[in-house]
């Protein structure tokens, strides 16, 4: 029936079911891994000169310039993170994310934290990586301006139909397109670096620069504002650290080399492009993108090379956005192991993905999207805080873990929940520079909490502190449960001696004489209800019962006020007052099944309604006896 | 729970629950039942010289002077209708309504048509109504007029809440605005047409005339469009008809003469406000109403008069729509009674009124004022046709009730379902009066949906067709239900040789220890089954199970897939296919209460999904047998 069109829907979209044993295991080199694992950190080179421009500018285009030196001191605490994930990626082989290594070295409050920051920048990363993109082809084709949020929803709707099929990451398919925007992105760099070296590279010409309001003053604050906003640079350099055992062996080396080179190739990326947004004078503008005014001017024109650099930077803020669809998720559900979210999560759907935290992230992405109609200068004050929490989590947990390390004696092991620990004489140097990352992106979180707090990061900072103590009611409730369920106590046996049977009527008909029949067999205790909401219509029933009920007790209840459901389960609660210990009450409840689904609203859905109100309220056994129409 | 908070707020909105003997009798007098029926009548003033106008203005302001032939050719049809009624008055002195009528007179065909107009143009009146009520609001206050669709829909929305509360029709409550509206039309009727004598009447200024695109010529087409238009001015004149019993006796001719009284008065008001609306140079507009105009004029300005009465104007409208509240639900349930539309129409709620069918009404009433933007104009087009498609079915109904009155003899007595039919020497020159309201009410109507239906008629043209196909299939579902459910054919009798019992488990625990209790209270012959996701999944429960199941049979089934519902209704399907026509099989399916409701979100509802595929698929008995987890 209409259950299964929507079934046999889903499965077209969806695809057909897959066998457990078909869970993919696979095993990639640095080449595709660096292909697979840097979407997301790469594509952040899209936005983040940008983003710093937007704080500059509202202290005049004089201080577009101090741009390049805020870019530096980004690209210097990118070095730092990166060395201390290179250490993660050593000390956790099985994957080391911020959720793994917090909750292994700092305890289950900082691993909740952890995971809280994480899955909500995950749902950002989708957000603003979607509406960039979207932002990135409409600076191409501004006719699509006016239809930016529309034009997001339904392409995280797509991505999320197309992670419900399950995207095999084949590595190729990943490989085609991140290769393509670092040929793109590169050339477009050197083509720029070398007109500017030339002097023949011009600057931007008919950008609409966004209005301000009134001038700021070039204070601290503000600087400090234009680093936060240029740290979402550093947003995806973590991915690598969960996905160590996707690499060939040596896992832990191959994954700590692709580590470095994708922060190499970020690095340069994000300097040159800051140093040329500069050289062309870009300035922050609704309609276009600074991608797209650099690439414009660089290429003298909107031809096919330009039509390229935007292309490969559309297509790479969609994979960024993907990358979150195979993250998110899968935090979700180690999270959901642990007993912190609903358990549900842990389920793999028909495709052996992880289908409802697919369609979570999808929901809470699109609904971020709406609200912020698809800017994403708006959502970037969100962004990141999120991430760099997770950081310093990650960091400090490192450096306990150092620590321990410390005190083990050469040539011993430890095993901890996830790994095992071993003598390291360099533990000293290695828990310096997680301390020293810990620190600085600690700072760096507070400051970016603090510049943007009224933009909007005060969202993240009251929603996190919320998740994790809805995490931690959760875990309480299972363990309340677990307790509850556990066979450890003894089972009261219950021997029955007497089973009384309540069947409510409505009327007297085929269907009703059935049920009394089904009720019969249960026991020979039967009691028949009909609640009368006339006097007549009482009348009625009880004169045909009296032919056709066999001789069973029929109790006819008065409702003056026309309700059947109230006065049927006040009846039944004052028998359940009268049972004993030993005696058990079973409602036997006739109902209809309809040939046609219209038919269902032909006929008083009171059964259902009294069913409804048993299944919150009551501990009462209630067998359905459904009566079958034919057509 | 939460279904209680709902009551409850509920109770708050509608009112305490009336006991079933509380239903009122009411009798009242002439001067209180003018003012109970007339309002839907005297409040189509309001709109109906508009209507003509806003059609003739098509051809050039010149043509608005035919305004006042056309009105004049519409008192005269009024007339006619107004004799034939007053007929039916008498001939139906518990309810004359064209649905009672016609079933009485022409068979249920025409009676399911006859209703599916009336409840159609129920529909109309309300959204008709209100949003001329609004427009005339907005005249006074242009401010209002962005906001006319919200307006109406709140409205409509407040009308339901005070309907499902139960208005008492009080009489008194009616009366003050019926007869305020009436004082307030005839003194600026009065003064209007003194002025006109008097030479001192000017004309309307400062009107933003409706822009017209390209000027038609005034053909007869034209013009009888207009008419169709006008004939709204007749909506509303069969109320009187459908309300007898609630006048003093003797109640007919209270009844009748409260009729003439109001189609004398109705036909004096649009008289006159259409020769008004000539002589002021009234122009159909967007932002004013006709009503506006003239009472500006007359009044010189926008003083205290003016404003009464364009308020008494808003007041009756409002009072109009109240009147189909009373009205669909009653022929609603009058419908439902006989089987056509669903039963459960025929309830009366908490409050003693038919509840659902106010509650549709005003769902329906407000989809139209949203689709129509709550525009009169556009609303016309659909309207009238269904009143007229009732008074000439219910006017064929009498005449064919005086051919049979004609063949009884002096004396003789006839009983009929709803009424008796005598004697009547002058049977024949009543006859002809019906027969010629007939003809000439249902030229009118092919006139109405020929001119209208690209306008708008064709919805009315298809629809009702549709809704009477509608009633016909509800009507043989409820002969078919009732035959399969009667008790006339021998029930079969089912001693029961075996009793097998499955139950279903995700688990071992107190829970389904609980549940097995029940199950083997029931029968011996207790099977347990168990879905395996993965093998050591189902090993770790068969390990359980052997040593708490008590012996009991365990089936465990592999599931590839990780689908638990289809493997299971596949075996229990198998099983039933085996079962022998004394056997039963009962399902007991162990389920969780939660303690609290959100607590729902956080366990598989694998339970749930289970029954709801037995509820509509199957014909097994289910017996679900709940685990209160206490806080």
């Amino acid at each position: 029936m209409t259950i299964d069109v929507l079934r046999r829907l889903l499965r077209v979209l969806i695809g057909k079911p897959l066998e457990t044993k078909e869970i993919p295991h696979q095993s990639i080199s640095k080449v595709v891994g660096l292909a697979v694992f840097a979407s997301d950190a790469l594509s952040s080179t899209a936005y983040a000169t940008e983003e710093i421009l937007v704080i500059l500018v509202l202290a005049g285009t004089g201080a577009l310039a101090l741009s390049f030196p805020i870019a530096i001191a980004i690209a210097l605490l990118l070095i730092i993170v990166t060395l201390s994930y290179e250490q993660t990626i050593h000390a956790y082989p099985g994957g080391g994310g911020a959720y793994i290594v917090a909750r292994d070295n700092l305890g289950e409050l900082p691993a909740q934290v952890a995971g809280a920051a994480l899955l909500t920048d995950y749902v950002l990363t989708v957000a603003v990586s979607i509406s960039n993109g979207v932002a990135q082809m409409a600076s191409a084709f501004p006719l699509l301006l006016p239809y930016r949020t529309a034009l997001a929803v339904l392409m995280i709707a797509l991505m999320m139909f197309l992670n419900l099929r399950g995207v095999r990451e084949s590595g190729r398919a990943f490989a085609i397109p991140t290769y393509f925007f670092l040929a793109m992105a590169f050339s477009t760099v050197a083509l720029g670096l070398f007109r500017a070296a030339t002097g023949s590279l011009g600057t931007v010409a008919d950008v609409e620069a966004l209005h301000v309001e009134t001038l700021h003053n070039l204070s601290l604050f503000l600087i400090l504002r234009a680093f936060s906003s240029g740290c979402t640079a550093l947003t995806g350099i973590e991915a690598i650290s969960n996905g160590i055992t996707a690499f060939k062996e040596p896992r832990s080396r191959n994954a700590g080399v692709t580590l470095l080179w994708m922060s190499a190739i970020l690095t340069t990326l994000f300097v040159s492009i800051t140093f040329l947004a500069n050289q062309v004078h870009s300035v922050p503008s609704e309609s276009e993108t600074v991608i797209s005014q650099i690439s414009r001017t660089v290429y003298g024109g909107e031809g096919l090379p330009y039509l390229l650099m935007v292309g490969a930077t559309t297509v790479i803020l969609i994979m960024a956005a993907n990358t979150s669809f195979a993250g998110f998720p899968r935090l979700g559900a180690l999270a959901a192991a642990d007993g912190f979210l609903p358990r549900q999560l842990t389920a793999r759907g028909s495709r052996l993905v992880f289908s409802r935290g697919i369609v979570t992230l999808a929901f809470f992405a699109g609904l971020m999207v709406v609200i912020f109609r698809a800017e994403t200068s708006a959502l970037i004050p969100l962004y990141a805080i999120g991430v760099f929490l997770s950081f310093t989590l990650s960091q400090a947990g490192m450096a306990i873990r150092f620590g321990r390390v410390g005190r083990l004696k050469p040539g011993q092991e430890v095993r901890t929940k996830d790994t095992t620990l071993a003598y390291d004489p360099r533990w000293r140097g290695k828990q310096m520079l997680s301390a020293f990352g810990a620190v600085v992106t600690g700072l760096v979180m507070i400051v970016f909490a603090v510049t943007k707090f009224a933009q909007g990061a005060w969202v993240v900072v009251v929603l996190i502190p919320a998740l994790v103590f809805v995490f931690f009611r959760i875990h309480q409730h299972y363990q309340e449960v677990a307790t509850q369920l556990s066979l450890d106590r003894p089972t009261r046996p219950r021997s029955v001696q007497r089973h009384r049977v309540i069947i409510p009527i409505a009327n007297v008909h085929q269907g009703v004489l059935e049920a009394l029949q089904y009720a019969r067999s249960l026991s020979s205790d039967v009691t028949a209800v009909h609640v009368a909401i006339d006097l007549d219509e009482g009348k009625a029933v009880r004169e045909k019962w009296e032919r056709w009920g066999d001789g069973t007790r029929l109790v006819v209840i008065d409702s003056p006020f026309r309700d059947t459901i109230g006065p049927l389960i006040d009846y039944i609660e004052r028998i359940e007052e009268q049972l004993g210990p030993y005696d058990i009450l079973t409602i036997v409840m006739p109902y209809f099944v309809p040939a046609r689904w219209w038919h269902t609203f032909l006929h008083n859905q009171t059964a259902l309604a009294i069913r409804l109100a048993f299944l919150f309220r009551k501990s009462t056994v209630v067998a359905d006896v459904p009566y079958r129409l034919s057509d």
